[in-house]
């Protein structure tokens, strides 16, 4: 009885993701998932990418947040339109909050969706919100073995991002063991090591996304 | 239906941590559950505890993994009993995994049973597994607000540590904001300023540690 009901909840909420992905093909938009530790960084890519991306598209932004109470400021750039979910303590975004959160966004004038979902990753990550394309974001202070416990994200990642490089000099970091732990869970996904203090880095990631959101899509 | 059903189930999991807690509490045994992001220390500060406490107490770890497939290999120390618990997915140890683990401890010979959690801040850090305490460990590469950000296991938190300090000269971190981030949250858990790396700090926290093993409890 549970199950059945719980199969209901999740194939209705399939749909609403089915809903979202239809939505934003329609208008043209690349909505790109960003998932990662509690401060491994997701901010902080959204802000740094944002900034340099801002000439040349025309980028919004979806943030997660596990209350609004009593967490930090929600992002407030100028010009960038971004919406705050709060999903009430609840680990991890659903379709139907991206859906709502679309709504309330100006999608006529947006082309690329960041969604910072909620800093975990034991979320299932298989589900869909209706994006495009899932980033993981790592850090190096998490150590080079992180996707081997934490694997599901990484393993449906379109691509995964190493941040805080500049803490390399005064860490234990193994960089080609981090490689080959991804590598083991995910045999394709592009790897940027960058750092969002220094910028070092930072123009190939950007580079990726531009390509992801000019590509010709069916 | 099925909020009634998951009732049952809730207080079903409330029976088995109470059983957890009685059987601790007749064996003499003080269980600290211990909460922290991916990456924050959780098992460096286990190895470095065991090892400082060894002599004045006798430890055992029961250590949560996603999965046994492909994450790195369990604890393994000298003379330290220790059972790893695969969650099969679930982002959180629930009180029967603990129960199941228990069976597989020398009880006779434990006095002190650290627990670690899979690495998450976003689990329902209020639901009991039979512990006597919470602890929540952070780290500074986590920046000051993360406490904010993910307030649950602060909140509920017997003690707080601050890993990674020997990171300090390297990161743009305010220790008196986190302090403040925590205080608004939890006004009387001590905060346990540390490097595992360095083992800078551990002494006060081991002390602490010791007096909670070491307190007459009723």
């Amino acid at each position: 009885m549970v199950s059945t009901r719980i199969e209901q909840i999740r194939s209705a909420e399939e749909r609403v993701a089915d809903e979202n992905a239809a939505l934003l093909r329609a208008m043209g938009i690349v909505a790109v998932h960003l998932l990662a530790s509690p401060g491994a960084g997701k901010t902080s890519l959204i802000v740094r990418t944002v900034g340099s991306l801002a000439g040349r598209l025309r980028p919004a932004v979806i943030q997660g947040a596990l209350s609004s109470q009593p967490g930090p400021a929600p992002l407030d750039l100028p010009d960038l339109p971004a919406v705050r979910v709060d999903t009430g303590g609840r680990p991890y975004l659903d379709a139907s909050m991206v859906g709502a959160a679309l709504e309330q966004l100006p999608l006529a004038d947006i082309d690329l969706l960041l969604i910072e979902e909620i800093g975990t990753l034991t979320s299932p990550a298989s589900q869909s919100l209706g994006e495009n394309l899932r980033v993981v974001i790592a850090s190096l202070p998490e150590g080079e073995e992180g996707p081997l416990c934490y694997p599901e994200p990484f393993t449906h990642a379109n691509a995964v991002v190493l941040n805080k490089l500049d803490l390399l000099p005064h860490l234990e970091f193994n960089r080609s063991r981090f490689h080959e732990a991804v590598r083991r869970l995910n045999p394709r996904a592009p790897i940027f090591e960058l750092s969002c203090r220094t910028g070092e880095g930072l123009e190939q990631w950007e580079r990726w996304l531009s390509e992801q959101v000019l590509l010709p899509r069916d």
